[in-house]
Order: structure tokens, then C-alpha cells, then sequence
């Protein structure tokens, strides 16, 4: 009695979504940018060096003093929490996310794992195979990635330095699209470093309002503007929207604890997606965030050192890009931690200077990954966050080198 | 020009997942047994007083104290780290589970956040809308929404004191069933509280070969056995397990690291699909973990003590439901975290007692959330594990009263 000849192989098991959202570009990307001796402006990793290391030692070294007894903070900290966070931290992003946008209470606000896992909630929650999601172009690969194992067609909307064409968003609706959620990322955009303007928020959220789509805004860079500050979130306009508030870059990505507020509607689903995902977010993480958010002091001094440390790394990068680059051209960043380059040259594409690069140990991601159908062959993001001075000459140097290289392969 | 005359409420945007998995049946219990003055013997929430605190502690001021420089520990840990996990834990994690079960290397071995992330992790990998699973019947409600939200059609199998009746799945298997995968609690499964045999756990990966299905290992409970050891894992007779190796009941809940071993060919798309989740776990609580489980010392005698803990707390519970709760009918655990009990008066159902010790003070769990097809209204699952003598005392009186004012009640 054999009633499976030939049992099915393991890899023909796979559910059909992990045909879907699969990209190994970024991965490859990040894995070389880490190999020994590599120069990486690649990742969106935040400067080492801006982690308030002695703040947080303090806030640990406080949740530890109070471990006296059962109900002591640090046993509180390494037990079980509610899904949707604890109530401090809740009521912290609540004031940070009022200050920003429209007033919200703690009870539309829930703690994620980063804002990447608020983005694949938001995905879980709104998105049916063949729903529309619409989004810029080029866009963040990771949203890209969840939108798309979520089984979404996807609406690429061109940009300009004033973010989204919420005009060309518009004729796209009027022609009978029905997006589900419209992605943004309101400051600083990743790649292209746009702010999208305070006419155009206004007009996305007429826009979801009329049409009746959820904005997500992605919101990591905010922060992080080098001169003037940050424009309210398009929550101020419209009800329909999602804020996805990442503390990766403005405090330390390491404990993946970010804030979510969604509308009244909305935040009981998204609770009930993450307790089927993880249970909750690591209590010791929202413990210590909600110790230094608490703090009036904290975020204001800190956040202002990152503004003079990464407003001074982007003035030094770009002086050496101007003189050592001239084949590169690119808007100087008003915020965030990017470069958005196009290549002047008709001879050498991103893929070419990628590859020239990586052989000089210099890691550079090209454009390709980033575009959904602009096309992305002669462009490419430098990164220069995370690279000291001596670093950053260095870099730029073998940058100038690889095109040497790029030139002379080519011709 | 109004294309859209009524815009769809938010409410109507929701993806068809969303009323699938859904049950609020546990958020609730565990909310009401949160309330003041509850004593709870409902969730499957670890002896506070368990927790190694001083030696976390010590962990993390050695972590603080490498934090000189850029490249320091305290600053490795609070930064991005590799979706897959830090490489140190990946390697104990692997040397644990070849010291449980077959030999397996780190490449093979996924860092989640929690147990519960791997098993959605593997939900998403394996699931499409109508593919069967085939789970216990009473069976762990968190993965039982998982599988629903995922699309899947659950097969649920009986099982007595020796877990899962494999007889009856293999029935089920040559009467055409063909699950992609079969969930397990090998050891003090919840909420029954039974062990796989050794024979069941052969014929269980017999039949994943011969039927082709992937065993899903679920075993939080494994190293808290009140006498005697554990049983080697499935994967040591089938190449088609995944171990899901939780540390939330043997270390602490609240940093969310857990351990996920998989098959070769399920491993990169297990990482392919965290990394659309949340990017990796959190690394403070990798690198917390990786400094405990690397110490030759900590957890052999760290578990000893739980043993004790938790095993003199059985034993105490038992005494005293088997004097003052003579209507309990259940067997001694052998391990874990409960009792799993049947009512043998037909007076009292499972639900009208839970009222009655909520409103006497004491959560208890019903049998209806765990149970699919099978009959939960006369059984009861009661944890022992959090209370402490005098608790536990009162508890229970707490539990005689209630039975009173039922029987009252219901005459």
C-alpha cells in the first residue's frame, strides 16, 4: 500500500506568495558592503558613533536597581506585555505623534518591531491578492518587498523634489485606479531625499478622502532635517492615515521598537496581525525607549546632535563629490542620511560603477533595485552617514578610481 | 466632476484575512485576568521570580562596558544586525538543538522574535488559501489563529496521555488527506499536558516522508520536566522537521529570541520572509542571550532550578485541587506550566465555572478556545506555574467557592 509514489519535495510546498516579494538584490547589496576591508556607502545605517550608548547604559542600569522583589521594573521589563505595548510608551508616542500631526490618544497608537513590521501589518490588514497599492517610483525595496508578497499590483507614481506627482496620482484615480493604500515617505525620501511639500500633503489627503484610500506615511528621516524643520504629518488633513514612526535612525535600530498611530478603524486589526505575528514587541526594548522618551531633556539634545553630525558629514561628502566627481550630479540633501546621484557620463551606467567599485572596496548601491518602471540605469545612492572623515576621502577616492576603471573597461 | 460619489469606509478596505483568524477569546481571558485583586491561573505566563535577573544584569554591563569606540559591544548591539540572527547565538542555538536532536549547523538556524514568529513565518512560507494543516485537537489557540489566518484548513487530530494519535492522521492520510504540514507540542503539550512517545514521534516522521508534509516542532515545555529527560526530536528519523525553540519559558519572555532550526531547502525562504516582517530581531536581546547560553555553567543549572520551581509547585497545586476540588478529574503534569482538567459533575460546564472564579476572583482558562472539533465545555486548563504558596492557597479556595455559587447557580 503506497498511495505517494514519490512524497513531493519540500521546496514544491512553498506557499505562492514566496514566488512574490523575493528581491536578493539588497541582501547581496549589504553582504558585500560588509566584507572586510569595504568602504560601505550602502546601507541606511545610521553613524555608530550617534548612539546615546551612556544614555541607555543609565536607563538599563535603572530598570536593573529596581529588580527588588517579583514586581520589580526589571523583572516587568523581561516578562510577557501587551501586544499593542506598554502604556508608557504608548502615551509617549501619542504626545511625539500630537506634536507632529493631528492630536491622537494612546488608544490609536500600538508599538511595532521597527517600522518595518508596521508596514507589513498595514499590508496584512488592507491588502487581497490583486489589490492596488500605489506608491513613488523609485521607491524603499523594503516596502516594495512587503507590498508585493502581499500580493499587490502595484501604481508606480513618478516624483520630484517635492515628492509624489499627487497630480499624476490623480489623473491615475480619475482614470478608474482604486488604490488601496497610497506608501509615502513624507521627509527625506529614500532614495531620492524629496520632502514632499506642504501643497502636495494637502492634496493627498483631499485625495484620499475623496477616493477613499489609506495614506501610509513612512516616517524615519523626519527628524533629521539640517536646517529649518519638519512639515506636519498629512494626518492634519485627512483621517485616513497610517504614521509609521521608526526610531532606527533617530535613537538606535538595535532594538527594533518603533511607534504606529493608525485611525480608530484600523488600529484593533493591525493588534490583532501582530499578536498572531510575534505576540508583542521585546518588553526590555519599550522599556528603555519609554525611560529615554520620558526624558524632556533626552530627544530634543540628542536629536539636534545628529542634525549638526549628519548636517556636517553631508557638506563634507558633497565638497568632495563636487571636486573629485564632476560625472555625478545630484541635489544637495536638505535632511536624511542619502545621496541621490545621476550619472552624467552617456558611457558608464550604476551597474558598471557598482561592480568598478565594489573591486576598488568602495559599496555603493546603483538605482536599478530602488525603480518599479523608471528607469534606474544611470543612477545610484551613496550613503554618507556612517563614514568618518578619513573614511569618507578614502571612499570618495575610490569612487574616482572605479570610474577610471568603468572608462577604461568600457572604451 | 465626483467620480466617487461615496468614498468606502475604512472599515471596508480590510483584506479577507483579517476575519479569518481572528478570536478574542484570549485576549479577553488574559485581560480579565489582568484586572485588580485576580489571581490568575490562566496564561502560560513564566514564575516571575524564575527570571535570571542578576545574571542578565551582568550581561548587559559587560555588553556597556566594550562600548568604547565605535566598535564596541554596547554599540554592535544597538545596531542593524543580519536578518538571520548574530552569528555567536546562531551557533549555540545550533549546538543546542544537535544536543536535543539531530546534528544540525548554524546555516540551518534562524534567529525569531518569540516562537510565535516562526510558526507565522512558517505559515507564510508553506500556506496558501486552502492548504491543509493538520494539528492536535485541543491545540495551542495561537497557532490555531495563525493556520486560520493564513487561509488554511485545518485537519485536527485527537490524542491522548502519548500526544497526537498518529494512527488516526495516517488514516486520515490514506483516506486522501494531504496536510503540507503537521503542527506538534512534542513535550507538555498545551493545554493537554501529554509527551509524543518515542514510538508516535518514529511514526510521525515516517508518515512526513512517506506523505510528504513538513513536522512543525513546537517545544516551549521540553526542558521543564518535573523527572527524567527529554525525547530526542522527530528530525532525528525524517529530514522534513522544523524545530521552533522557544526561551520564553526557560530564560524569560520579555526579549522576544527564539530560536527556529529548518530543512535546507525552507531556511532562506523562512529568512526571505522575516525580513519583509521586521528586518531581524531584536540584537540587544541576541547579544543578552548569546552571553547566557555561552556560558557552560548557566543554563544546566538554570533549568535544574526551574525544575525544582515548577515541580514543587505541581506537586502543591495537586495537593490541594485533589482535597478541596474533588469534581477536578485530571492527571499529575509531568512537566510545563499546567493542569489540564475535566469536570466530572454534569452540573458545571467549563464556561459557567470561569464566570463564577472570575467574580470569586480567580482566572482560569475554559477548554472551548483550544478546541476544534472536540468537545471543550467540560475541561479546563489551569496554570500553576505563577502563583506562589499563599496565592495558590487562596486560588484555589478562590475555585471551591466559585463551584459553589455555579452549582447554586444552576440548580
Amino acid at each position: 500500500m503506497t498511495p505517494v509514489q514519490q512524497p513531493p519535495a519540500i521546496g514544491s510546498l512553498l506557499a505562492r506568495r514566496t514566488g512574490w516579494g523575493r528581491s536578493d538584490a539588497v541582501s547581496r547589496i549589504l553582504a558585500a558592503a560588509a566584507a572586510p576591508g569595504v568602504l560601505s556607502m550602502a546601507g541606511g545605517i545610521p553613524a555608530p558613533d550617534s548612539f546615546p550608548v551612556a544614555r541607555l547604559a543609565e536607563a538599563t542600569d535603572r530598570l536593573f536597581a529596581g529588580s527588588a522583589g517579583s514586581g520589580g521594573s526589571a523583572v516587568r521589563a523581561l516578562q510577557y506585555a501587551p501586544t499593542d505595548g506598554i502604556a508608557p510608551l504608548r502615551e509617549l508616542i501619542a504626545a511625539r505623534a500630537s506634536a507632529t500631526g493631528s492630536t491622537v490618544g494612546p488608544d490609536r497608537v500600538m508599538v511595532t518591531a521597527g517600522s518595518q513590521q508596521g508596514l507589513d501589518l498595514v499590508a496584512q490588514t488592507l491588502i487581497d491578492e490583486g489589490d492596488e497599492v500605489a506608491l513613488d517610483d523609485p521607491s524603499y525595496l523594503g516596502a516594495v518587498q512587503v507590498f508585493r508578497r502581499a500580493g499587490a499590483r502595484l501604481l508606480p507614481v513618478p516624483g520630484d523634489a517635492e515628492g509624489m506627482r499627487t497630480d499624476v496620482l490623480e489623473q491615475r484615480l480619475l482614470a478608474g485606479a482604486r488604490p488601496k493604500l497610497v506608501y509615502v515617505v513624507p521627509h527625506f525620501h529614500n532614495p531620492t531625499g524629496a520632502v514632499l511639500s506642504e501643497e502636495r500633503r494637502r492634496h493627498l489627503a483631499a485625495l484620499a478622502e475623496r477616493f477613499g484610500f489609506v495614506i501610509v506615511e513612512d516616517d524615519p528621516y523626519g527628524d533629521l532635517a539640517f536646517e529649518g524643520g519638519r512639515l506636519p504629518s498629512t494626518d492634519v488633513h485627512s483621517g485616513r492615515v497610517v504614521r509609521l514612526m521608526s526610531l532606527s535612525k533617530t535613537v538606535c535600530p538595535g532594538l527594533r521598537v518603533a511607534g504606529l498611530v493608525a485611525p480608530a478603524e484600523l488600529i484593533g486589526e493591525l493588534v490583532a496581525a501582530k499578536q498572531c505575528g510575534d505576540l508583542q514587541t521585546n518588553t526590555f526594548g519599550q522599556y528603555l525607549l519609554a525611560d529615554l522618551l520620558g526624558d524632556p531633556e533626552f530627544l530634543p539634545t540628542h536629536l539636534a546632535g545628529l542634525r549638526t553630525l549628519y548636517g556636517g558629514r553631508a557638506r563634507a561628502m558633497e565638497t568632495l563629490l563636487r571636486e573629485q566627481l564632476p560625472w555625478l550630479d545630484f541635489e544637495r540633501p536638505r535632511g536624511g542620511l542619502f545621496f541621490w546621484c545621476r550619472l552624467t557620463d552617456p558611457r558608464v551606467g550604476s551597474d558598471a560603477l557598482y561592480a568598478h567599485a565594489l573591486a576598488q572596496g568602495v559599496a555603493i548601491v546603483p538605482g536599478t533595485p530602488f525603480c518599479i518602471d523608471e528607469d534606474g540605469s544611470r543612477v545610484l545612492r551613496l550613503s554618507f552617514a556612517s563614514l568618518d572623515g578619513a573614511q569618507r576621502r578614502e571612499g570618495v577616492s575610490r569612487l574616482a578610481a572605479a570610474w577610471e576603471k568603468a572608462l577604461a573597461d568600457g572604451v
